[in-house]
């Protein structure tokens, strides 16, 4: 069986790791908070004093982190310390499932191949419900060889996978399809209320778009209209799900990348302010459909 | 077998009335265009030298008309001529399938209303080829009965047929499809072009969002980047589909309502800005998805 | 002296007839408030039953009502009621000073010419406290002739007085005004609070852009920054001023105009939307310069 | 007289320097294009084979580059030179006058204060002419002593000058007035067009504009309507001015700064992708006043 190390244990890295090791893998945990790394060790985990005490025999090291800042930190060192780069061998696969901006993947990549190491971006989606059934999302950035070694890995942890190119690949398919997320969500929103406002009744509204050419996920899966559908966050007073914050780090990374492709969004940068405005006025920790009440009825004249 | 009067017989009314014929309907035609009556006669109609004398015996009359003002003078009559409500009787079914503002669908249901005659409006969807293959989408908007009996003639027509609510209640829900469709359009197509500039695939980048929570109706049906599906407008020089003139009424109308209600629609509103641009650059009679061209490579820096 | 009728005396309507009546002219007022006539009479003005009943014999007929519908009524009569067009002569200049539809100003202008009767469309701004200071600005719509021969009552109404074009030339320079306005506010709005987010003290970010490229209205005379400017709304709790709920209207006008010629206004649709989404949050009544609470700091993370 | 290091000799720092020549200062120039230096030193400037022996002994470093990779290895230098930082003493004073992002003007500023030595940044806005003519805008960023030593350099190239606040305000106050500017040039350009489009003319237009609450810089000094005003862009094919291209550049240094504050600007991202889009349409080379020319009624149905 496989030897994996796990660095970054938080929301998501826990369950992650727990499937790994419920699969029979050998799995060896770094964070900063020892009750993260206890909660994986009562499961059977052997744990690390360093980052590069984990990775040093691994056949895979898979990284969680927060952002860019972190994961070129924990693979390339800094002042004080070695990073992944420095201390495991040409045999080892590094994935690296934050969701990070691309530019960093491929500074991390690009030093990774420089000394003849995998690297390869594999951001997830799922939230962590799917963390801990084990049907995440991955959409991986790397070589072929690559991708097909993670397989191993990835099978156990996600339902689906896709390569969608390089490394740093990964990263920009999660940015596009989380930008046009978050403009499926406004768009639906608004719709859904332009139809209520004028005397429609938002279910039937669903029911006749999601079969027609307004079609689209929010509609089948995660209507932002309260009552529509049941067991979505909407109907549960936006809690659970995909946090308005965690939107607006995604549309900002989204942004990033269109100004340095010198790109044109004009929906993705609306959202994005829409969703930042949402933010600032305190709703940060709602689910990002949400921002369905920027639109609704609170005190229309 | 029913006895329809068909007014209106453009390139979407012709088809449809020609189904009813075909159908072995009794089909009483008119327009003021002879070629067309011509056309129609030719398949089997009989016609009328005024849209009231053909809908004075008729069971259902059945309009396609361009837009509002049409419909309510052919309807309501003018200055000099009778309308359909001082001619028919009690038992004719008056369905207007025009894409219209829904305050005149509202206001001819109500003078219908107060002279007991029964008035639905059901625009559609499905374009020229649908109308000719007799699968259309019909969005309906009126009393349950009317949606019953009106079952007859429609199904003729159309492949999908939805009751949306009261008189009026079809316009709507067509054009908060429509809008969000536009939405979708925009959205899908600068995402695309954010992951071509980055590197990506777009037919990777499309196959990757269409199974994950940016799946949308463009997506699936419709890409509008070129050569990423067969047999879609974007892969025919954007030739033939829904003409960006057309999608640029549609918004209009779907802003006229959100006026009327005090609604707030940014990501339609910018979608009808983006449009009429593009309609003024000389696009006009391109499929919508040419929007796509505005966010392409062109003379990308 | 002149005679005139003035139509409306809401808080526009009232206070500028009675700078009418402190000039010296024979004012005959109508309202359907009496409280609103008595105001008036108290200060000299004669009152009559009827707005034709005021305007009979007058010179000037001086119009300030909330919407087009009411402006066509009493111009042009309705099923049961004449028309100011039903009764006065030739030689009465008839001034519309409401804001509404140039559509609507157009119908009436039209029937006016019709009968050989001047007819101006005269839309204010300057608010309340220009009303009562005489200091109003006037953009008129309407004949070289009936320019010139309102001057007489305008220039005591008002300190600015223009002629933007033929009748619905008033209206249309209006709203495009507004509508300009309402984007130098939410731009100079996101633009201050992009430099307090960044560190930056907006008194003197304002002093810098307000003698730059970015030189405004707003930075010069209303700066929508708390504490930047004394003595305007922001300094006072965003009390007085121009509501929100009034720049909704006079947006909704531009976006009217805009879908009848078919224009392209991204930025004015983007403003109306955030005003809309503002007005929906219950800031209605709060001056337009608010806006600038929607970028603010207010749960900054 | 004061002895001045000038590094980058482009279409801006060339006549930059020159002014200071011809006030009669020692100018020291630096620049890796030989007949940009040759210019100069006919002018009377010395040159030097590095920035940093052009640096060794001045009162004054200025610089203009292009970017913020060029001014953090110019002032730090990078893995095989040093940089202007590791050769200057105390008493130099440093003055970044390019336009780059604020966080690489603070990592400067940073490390000069931590040696001891006073940098500031000064961005200018005024163009080629500005730069030959000696009437630049400088916005500068720095401590009050830095910003009081400057002047003796600043006031020979620029007729006007601003302290903004502490290391990189400058760059953030610049980009601030930059995207409210290009706000106002989108939205008075939209207005003037829906203006134009109901039928008013926009010189009428734009001279009631420009007194009332709509007034702007843009209405003010840069008509964007052809033949409006004499002497700009817009009457001379958009030749000259203020490149499309710097706009796009300026309008991704706000969005890179909002991205950095968590900042919602919702007009100036509308803004940048609008004239994205009008770059990639092979416009980015015209003045950025020809953005009018998206709303013009080039191919008006």
């Amino acid at each position: 069986m496989a030897t994996v190390a796990f660095i970054g244990l938080g929301n998501m890295g826990g369950p992650m790791a727990a499937n790994l090791i419920k699969a029979g893998m050998t799995v060896t945990v770094f964070d900063l908070n020892p009750q993260a790394v206890a909660a994986l060790t009562d499961q059977g985990a052997l744990s690390a004093k360093t980052a590069c005490g984990a990775a040093a025999s691994a056949d895979y090291v898979i990284s969680m982190l927060p952002a860019g800042k972190h994961v070129q930190s924990i693979y390339m060192g800094d002042d004080h310390n070695k990073g992944l780069l420095d201390v495991v061998g040409k045999n080892t696969l590094l994935i690296d499932c934050s969701t990070i901006d691309a530019a960093t993947a491929q500074i991390v990549g690009a030093k990774a191949a420089e000394k003849g190491i995998e690297f390869m971006d594999a951001p997830v989606s799922g939230g962590t419900a799917g963390a801990a059934a084990g049907t995440l999302t991955f959409i991986c950035g790397g070589s072929d060889a690559a991708y097909a070694q993670a397989q191993t890995v990835l099978t156990v942890m996600g339902a689906n996978i896709f390569h969608a190119g390089q490394v740093g690949a990964g990263q920009i398919a999660k940015i596009c399809n989380n930008m046009l997320l978050s403009v499926l969500m406004v768009g639906t929103s608004e719709s859904l209320q332009l139809g209520i406002d004028n005397g429609l009744d938002p279910k039937v509204l669903s029911d006749i778009m999601k079969v027609s050419s307004g079609g689209n996920w929010t509609l089948e899966k995660y209507n932002p209209c309260p009552n529509v559908m049941e067991n979505v966050p909407s109907s549960k007073g936006y809690q659970g799900g995909f946090m308005v914050d965690l939107m607006v780090k995604d549309l900002g990374l989204s942004q990033q990348a269109a100004l340095g492709s010198n790109s044109s969004t004009p929906m993705g940068a609306l959202a994005r302010s829409l969703y930042v405005n949402h933010a600032r006025q305190g709703h940060g920790r709602l689910d990002f459909s949400s921002i369905f009440e920027q639109f609704a009825n609170q005190n229309k004249k």
